[in-house]
Order: C-alpha cells, then sequence, then structure tokens
C-alpha cells in the first residue's frame, strides 16, 4: 500500500538521519541547554530576521499548544478558535485539562476572521455580568489550517490588528507552517509572521523532522518563565540536541522551505489530476491537504493501492478523503496515484 | 570535558540508530499502532513473562508520571511518594497541574517502606472527618531511587502486600530500571517486578534509547482508555515507530540488560577507587549513580578535566556530587577518572 | 422599581427565617453531620420514596455542578449538554477549571433529546482514533432549562434509556426543579425523576432558601467519597445545619412543591396577560421564566416601573427580556405588571 | 453536651439575625451588587483606613483560600505555607485542584519566619535549572495560626519586607482574624495588616457570622477581574447581600472586634483554670483555641458533660484536645468547664 492518509508516515530527512548518526556519541548537557539547540535558535531567530525572539524547542504538537495557552491565559480566560482547530477537536482535552475552555467560533473554511474575533469580544465586553462567563484571552489559528487553507498577509494583518487592541495574543499554530509559507495562496513570509503574531510554532514532525516543533515567543510578556510551562507540561526533553539537531538542518541553506515546496508541488499534481477528472472537493485546499470527494465505487478502486484517511461522509454514495503530500512523497508514488485517478 | 554529570549525555546505542536508518523511510500508520510498535509490545511482554499485560510507549519521564498518576487517582486523591521522589521534587509541579497532592513521607535513603505506607494508610483512615484531607489513592517508588539506591525482592513484596491491602495501586518509576536490576544489591527480576507493581515503566532515555519510556500496566482496572490519557497529557508520538525501533531493539538479544551491566560495572569500578581514596559518601549506592563527598580542593582539580553534578553543600569544606555510568560510558574516561581520583 | 428580572431576589420563606431564629443559638457539630441535615435528608428520601439514595447538601449551583460533574467523570472525558447548558454559558469555565470538556449539542429550545446522545456516542465511537478526542462521559440537562422549556416524563425516559445503553451517566440540574415540577406542561414527579437520573438536585437558592442545593445520588457507583469532592471543590459549609434547617423546613408538609406552584400560577397569569396583547415570545416557556419580546417603545414605558433582565436583541427594534416570577412574587406586583401590560 | 470542640457550633450573631429578618422580603440585585454588599465593603475600608482596597464577600474559608491563591499564582509557581497551614491540611487537596503545588515549611508553632521565606526563595534561585522546580510564587500565613499562636507586628513587618523584596505576594488566612486582633500578644491592627498584607481575609463564619469570608486586596496588580475567579471556583453567591448584611453589621459599632474580645476573654479564664491545675499544653495559645494535655483519667471525667476535638495523641496515658470559645460562647458554660477542671 502507498500510504497518502497523513504526513507523518517516513522518519526524517536523510540530512537530519546523517547528522543525528554523526554526533550519536558526542556528549552534550541536557534539557536544550547544548550548542546544537542554541544553533538551531540562532538559526531560527535568523530566518525570522528577528533577534529578539525567544525560541523554544519542544516535542510534539499537542503538548506544545497546551503549554502555550497554559502559559499565556488567566485561569479565567479561554482561547477563541475555529471550530474546526485542532485544539477543539483533537486534542482529548488538552487545553481543557489545565483549566482553559476552548471558545470555538463557527468556520466554514478552517479560518477566522478579524471581524469574528471582534464581534465575540464585544459580545463579552457588553454582557452584563461578564464574569460569569469565559473572558476571551487570546486567539489560536493554525497555519495552515486544519483543512489545508491558508491565509494571507492582508487577512493575517487585521486579524494582528483586532488582537492588539483588545489586548489578545495571538498564537499561531504551524504544525504544517512549510506547507502553508510555500502555498500558491499565501503571500506570508516567516518574516512577516514573526511581526503579526505574538507566539507562533514552526512544524517540525510533519515537514522534515523526526518529531519537534520550534516556539518563536515575539511578544515579551509572554517571555518570562516558559521553560517552566515546558517542565511542567513533561514537555523539556532530556537529550534535547536532538530538537537542536534537527531545527539547526531544517534552517541550514533553506532546507525548510525547500522541502515543503516539494510537498506543495506534488499536491498540486494531484489536484489537477482531480480537477481534470471532474472531481470535486470538500474544501479548495491550496496546500499538502486535498480532500477530494469520491463515489464508493471510485474509492473502491483507489483503496486497493492506496491508502487515505476517510474524512466525512458526504451521503450515502460520496465520502470526502484525505490525500496528505509530504517533504517525503516520492514523486514515483503520486504519478501513480495520478495514473489511477486517471483510470477511474 | 568528560561528562559524567548526568545518565543522557550521549545519543542512542549504536544498533537503535542503525535501525532507524534502516528504517527511515519505510511509511508507517501514526501514534504507535504500527508493526515496531507491536513489536516492542511484544518483546516487552515477553520479557515480563506475561501475555495480559498492556504496554504503551511514551517520551519522557515527567509526561509519563503525569499521565500514570492522572489516569489512576480519583480527583481528591493523592500519590505517597518519598520526600525525594521525583515526581515531589523535579518536575515542576507537573502532578499538581493534574490535580493531584503529592503526599511526601520522610526518608533517608529514597526509599519507602511497607510500614510507612501503613501508618500513612491509618493515620487516614482514622480522621476524624477524613473528607477534609486529601486521600492516599496510589503508591510512587522508584526503582532505583534517586539517589542510587535499590528495593530487594523481600521489601517490594512487603510494600506489594500492604497496597494491595489497601487497594492503593502500586506504580515503580523505572527511568532507570536496567540500573536497577543490575544492582548487585538487588535480587529482583522483570517478571517479578510485573507481578509486583500494578503499574511500572521501563526507562529508555537513560538506558540505551534516544528518548522513550515502556509503560507496563499489569492491573486489569487501570487498562481502561489509557491512550485517551496519553493523548491528554500530550504524550502521544506522531511518529510512534520511532517508539516501537527502540525498545524492539533494547529488547532483542537482550540488549536492555547488557548494556545496563556495563554502565553498573564501571559505577562499581569508579565506587571501588572512591573508597579506597578515604573518599565517604553521601549515600552507599549500588547503581549507576554515586554520589561521593569531596572537599573543595579535590573538587577544584577534578573539575579541571570532569563534569559532575554538583549534588548538595555538606560544609564550607565539602560538597556532595554525583557521578553517572551509562551504557554508553567509555571505559576510557572511567580509567581517566579513576587515575585522577588515585592522584587526589 | 418592582423587581421581576431573577427568581432570588428576596431572602427566604418566612417559616425558613423562623426555624433559623428559632435555633441560632443552639449548638450543633458541624460540615453537615447534626441533626437538621440529617432530618433534611430523610425527608428528602421520604419525597423522592427511596430509601436508597443519598444526599448532600451544597451551598450554590455552580460548585454543585462542579462537584457532581468532576466527582462523576474519567479525566478525558467531558459532559455532553444543550449549547445554552448553565455549565456552557454562565459558569465562568467552572467545569473546564476541573480538566473536562463541555461538549455542547446544538438545540433551538434548551433541550437535548434521546437521539441527539446517541448520535453523539455513535459518532464518537465510530471515529478512527477515537482516543484524540474526548470522550463523552455523563449527559447534563436542566430541568427545567434555561430558556423556561420542560421535558415531559416520556422524554425523560427515553434520555435515561438511551443514557443507561452507553454507560453514560445523567446528571439534572434542579437549580429551579420545583418550577418544572409544577409546570402544566411536565408531568414528571420527584420519585419518577428519581428513577431516571443518576444525580440530580433539588435547588434551594430560586426555590424558598437563602441559599443551597440538595444533590440526591441514585446511581450506586457514584456515591463513594462524594464528600470528599465536596470538600475540594469549597463546598463544606462549616455550619451545615443551616442548610438542613432550609431544606428540612422546604421538605415539610410538601412546602417545596406549595411555594413553587405560587411561582408558576403568577407566570402563567403574566403569560396570559402578554399573550393577550399580542406580544410574541422568544421562547414558549410553561415555567416561571417568561421570555416576551418587546418593541423599544413597549420597554421604556415599562422599565419606568419593572426591572426586567435583557436576554436578547432581536432587531433594531425588538428585545426579548426575561420575566421570573418566583415563591416569592407578591400578587399585588402581578397584578401592577399585568394592568402595565394592558395598558401598553 | 456543652460543645468547646470547634468555633462554629452556633448561628450567627443576634444583630445579625435581626438584620436578615428585618430586609428578608426586600427585593435585592443578585452577586453582590446590591447597597448591602456596598455598605460592607464602605465599612472595611474605613475599618482598614484604606479608600483603595477591593472588598469582596465569599462564603467559606476553602472557597476563599482556593480563589485567592489560584487568582494570584502563575501556573508554574507554587504557594510557600507552614506545614501545618490549613490549605497543606485540610482543605482535601483544594489548592492542588486548582494546578498548585502547597510548599509546605517545617514550623513548630504553626508561624513562618521571614528568614524562612528567604532561605526558600534562595534555595530556588540558587537550583542549577530552577525550572525544573515549583518557583515559589507567594506566601501563606495564617493569622491566628490553626494552633492558635499569633505573628506580632514586628514578626508580620518583617515577612512583608522579605515578601515585597522576592515580589511574592503575601496572603494573611483570618479566618480567626478578630481573636488575632484581640489577642493580648498581638499589637497588630487592622490598618497595619491592610499596609503589610497584599491580601488578606477577614473571617466571619467564625466571628459572629452565619457564613462569610471578606477579601480584601490591597495590591493593585491582584485586584484585576477577581470576580471572575470568584464566579469560576463557585463562590458568587446569588443572594450576595446575605453577605452584605452580615458584614455590614460586624463592622457596624466595632461588633467584630466587641465579640471577638468576649472569646478571647473567655479562652483566658480557661487557659488560667488549666494552668492552676498543672495542666500543660500542647502549645501556647494567646487566643480563642487552647490545645491542653489531658491524662486519659482527666478527659474520661471532661467528656461525659463537655465535647472537645481530640488533636493529638501524646502517648498512651495523654492526649491533646481543642478547647474553642467562640464570640457566642456563654459565660455559664465556661463557668461550669472551670468548676469542671478545678475539680479534676
Amino acid at each position: 500500500m502507498i500510504q497518502f492518509q497523513c504526513d507523518y508516515n517516513e522518519g526524517a530527512h536523510p540530512l537530519i538521519i546523517q547528522r543525528l548518526c554523526d554526533t550519536n556519541m558526542e556528549q552534550t548537557v541536557g534539557y536544550g541547554e547544548d550548542q546544537y539547540c542554541e544553533e538551531a535558535r540562532a538559526l531560527i531567530r535568523k530566518a525570522c530576521e528577528r533577534e529578539d525572539v525567544d525560541v523554544h524547542l519542544l516535542v510534539g504538537g499537542t503538548q506544545t499548544n497546551t503549554t502555550v495557552i497554559s502559559h499565556t491565559l488567566r485561569p479565567y480566560q479561554g482561547v477563541l478558535t475555529a471550530v474546526s482547530g485542532h485544539i477543539n477537536v483533537h486534542e482529548t482535552g488538552a487545553i481543557e485539562a489545565t483549566g482553559h475552555k476552548v471558545l470555538a467560533i463557527a468556520s466554514e473554511d478552517g479560518k477566522l476572521t478579524a471581524s469574528q474575533i471582534e464581534v465575540a469580544m464585544q459580545a463579552h465586553l457588553n454582557e452584563d455580568g461578564p464574569e460569569h462567563m469565559v473572558q476571551p484571552g487570546m486567539v489560536y489559528i493554525s497555519f495552515p489550517t486544519e483543512v489545508g487553507t491558508v491565509y494571507n498577509y492582508a487577512e493575517l494583518e487585521k486579524i494582528s490588528t483586532i488582537c492588539r487592541k483588545y489586548s489578545l495574543p495571538l498564537f499561531v499554530d504551524g504544525a504544517r507552517l512549510g506547507y502553508g509559507l510555500c502555498s500558491p495562496e499565501s503571500d506570508i513570509t516567516l518574516p512577516q509572521l514573526a511581526k503579526l503574531a505574538d507566539v507562533f510554532y514552526i512544524g517540525g514532525t510533519k515537514v522534515g523532522a523526526l518529531f519537534g516543533e520550534a516556539v518563536v515567543i515575539t511578544n515579551e510578556a509572554l517571555k518570562r518563565d516558559f521553560r517552566y510551562s515546558i517542565k511542567r507540561h513533561g514537555g523539556m526533553l532530556a537529550k534535547g540536541r536532538l530538537l537542536g539537531i534537527q531545527f539547526a538542518t531544517l534552517f541550514t541553506d533553506n532546507l525548510y522551505l525547500k522541502i515543503s515546496q516539494h510537498a506543495i508541488d506534488e499536491a498540486m499534481h494531484i489536484k489537477k489530476a482531480l480537477k481534470s477528472k471532474g472531481i470535486t472537493f470538500l474544501m479548495d485546499s491550496p496546500t499538502n491537504q486535498q480532500f477530494p470527494i469520491f463515489s464508493n465505487a471510485q474509492l473502491e478502486v483507489l483503496t486497493k493501492e492506496f491508502l487515505f484517511s476517510v474524512w466525512q461522509r458526504i451521503d450515502e454514495e460520496h465520502t470526502a478523503v484525505r490525500i496528505c503530500t509530504s517533504w517525503a512523497t516520492k514523486c514515483e508514488n503520486v504519478d501513480k496515484l495520478i495514473s489511477a485517478i486517471e483510470q477511474l
């Protein structure tokens, strides 16, 4: 079976594996205070074109979301998110486990808008007795979103402006950040993101690393004692250098964006083939996740050779699936898929 | 500098690295449901000589402690531990973060005794209005302890018996399990541990792996829905196969115990050299952590070449340090250290 | 100003005040273990026609909801509720503060249906990887609901049946229980409720008491150690007898239902007057809360003399308000309100 | 039986009962925004000689401690307390339930000293890797303590100075504040307390009220959004006026201190009688709680007529008990007790 069901099927980019091998028996101090972590932090600061940001390397996405959000909010505050936000759906209540309500806002395309945030804040502030309700305390968006869509610069800037108006730190979940930055429909750059967000992370797990998420804190008020929060949530890796080596490699010679671009290119090939065949989509995604709607008959044929994620049952006869590419997707596998699509 | 300050200075055992390289571009399903995790679970069940135990692979120790303890306790219950227990000292309140009090019991040597547990339970049950106090709900011990000591079979059996008498699940933190099992002063085997404990973990981070702790649940009542608890605490690794590959390797050809034995052998060499020199110890440790008390003058000499952890200031003139060996400790480095000790 | 904005404007029923005065200087033991609490518990058991239920007296509604829900759920579970449920809207995230997600289900009339619960459970069980999502662990309904609607026996029995099918404890928030039991549209009795619910509470704060909610636990599995949970959530009143005296009075000579009936009668008079005048309603409520939609002009007139709660702005020209009656509502004030309505 | 086992045996001071009766059928708005609460707040501000403090009225002590502490701390911080502190012993882990470790410091007399706080802070700051440990984030002391002892002004000022040096908010649990202020061994006044503490509360439950604790926040940084925290912890009483009426009464004509003085006077009579008889004490308490050590024979005689709390078994033959007086203690009962002591 050729697996397209997710973007974490393989291990790590060969350059990372090579460097892990080369350094394996070196002795370093623990908990992210080694030279490789320092190197990674420096490279990420440089890529963000900001010397003043704090960078922390964590292991996984749920852990990162939990740590950032619980570090940011006051106890009685909640986090605004699109209803489809990963924190609202697929983290087994990890945010609530830290005592905070996830304040979900309806969204058709996985995105929040600046005006939705404004409406939510005005609604809260105009309550008679707002203290009976959870106070919105920050905004969480995913870039790209869980359904593959992206924000463009203008949209993100508006969101950032509203957030600052209401003193709501803006947190961008970048579990698939590379695939968003390389999307043909987004014009956002990493330095721009570092200007507009108060805190965000650069996903490694789905973009070239074995695991790892690099948190970038740009808002001075959120920097203090962040390492305490990492440790409290079990996210401080003893052999932190593993994270340092991976991110240092990804941020050398622009590797992170290069391998992200590959995933986008392959996804666009698949998308084009699907469209040519008249297949419709649950969501018009310009990133590495595609959500075609197949008939049962089509799906029966394709799933003999290919593994997809079942995303949503549309009706008795049709199902939307998720097809993912990644940095690791082989062109030959994409060719086989396209060929199979053409023969449907 | 030659580093002896901890047992997580290096990467992973070369056989693990080799297998990670060999399998790097294979495609597997995520979240621990791949064939490598299944292989690891089967090998661990076999090593425990119990087919009926559940095995889960997590990333780190604090995460594992948090997940097991919060999964086990009722909300108003706390966990009994020696005051020096890792959960009481070095996890930034991760247990309290899940709502539970750590009920610390005084201990000189890092160990709990069966009678201490009995006294604590009797004290609680005899309270007038016990519901005003946290109810002891489980027992946490470390094997070996944070100060290098070990339980023998008779001690552990007594603890287990008392725990069962009071329906207190017994949880054994085995972050350094291999070093305990190989200690000359412990006669406990893995199958025996699997009989006496309700849940325990086999530490990988400090014993040959890049990272990873294998939780073994023997108590039927604790098995249900454990994967929900893992995910809720951010401990479900997307590329779970990384854990599977590591533990499958460690539990093939008895590698886990072989490399643990090496650490013990080297530690005993160092201990002997220290004793010969008349150095005293904070704790008489039969495992891979040694706690010699050096004079300032001695320390000044040694720390030109070797890195230790400062453990406790004894007086103006003396300091207890921690010297660790591990699976990765090079004989030549131990020889250099012994030589330096002899020349003090 | 005559206040109709809520049902907790006045103190307590005169019989309660009398008994508090009479017993004021008596000495009793604390924390609910006095004879008055025992008397109240016995009377409530009798009213429920079940000798085997546990009864606990708490101070307020949010505290009670938090205590019951956190006592019932496993850590990774959430509570199903209508989106308008008090726990989802007006408790400042008190449920999330205990680590649990509130799983809100859309509802037009404030009620949940048995089939909605079934759909939610089936959706969860059919997930590929349900452990990535919060597991529904209990059902919360309000009787009457926050918008004044009620369940009839057939509806509640269906809900109870589905809950038992899926092992979901059914929790009924009875903050206004008396007003539900006396509603012309509900045929449920207290003994029936005690059969269908696993745990529920009898609201005192809004029905004759100064404060207090009596939790009735019918499900054996939920009884153990409930007093620990009360104390842990700060709900164990030192002078518990205050609660005992109040509930003993309310459950003597059927006082609780008698005074509830008064509130319903007065509410129905107001409802009839509003309908006669052609006023429409946001919700067709058969209980003590009425939600008429007034024009701005009408509201301007009425609010010179009467205090209502603004509930929802309908459009530029219309607003829905809440008008409450209670056990304490004076007939003469209702007459004044009706007269004012008639003159609109 | 004449009850001396605690200081919450009776109802409320007759003046409070009178005013509750007089106002019972008045209509007021809810949640502490009525005129009686405003009156109480103004009177308390005046008694504190500070117009700039925030005053909030809560129902009980555990609830108040939980609300204040969780409102004050950052997630990874803990609260320093004497090991005998109420929050460490008798609140069923309510503080840990909010995610915070209680950092207990050994104490013989229930008091903390400034130098103990300094030592704890220095120890934390000098850690190698302090982020692996809970950060001390505030200081909790009880005045008087749980064992009846009191701070004098010099001691409290030193504590306050150290707290400010390390930016640790100082929280004073005043569940029995009146009995501390009236103690012959304390020279602290309410205005002085309001200068030295960042937040404290004035206990009503044990000093004249049916229930209620008045939180006084003097530190500007802690004032924001405190009502959200009250509600989140289930502490916002619907009929808030009940608290307003009680505290307004207690702070009219110096009633709070007058009735506290009575309790102290009676306690000193009992203490003197005990001393005259050669009875020793577990603790030399200058407040309303006395801890005499009786022989079993003595205890057998006394407990035929009087109810005490068993505090601590001293040896086979002796037991320390707690004897409490309060605002409500009748002179005739004290006379009977003294007479019985004299006849031992």
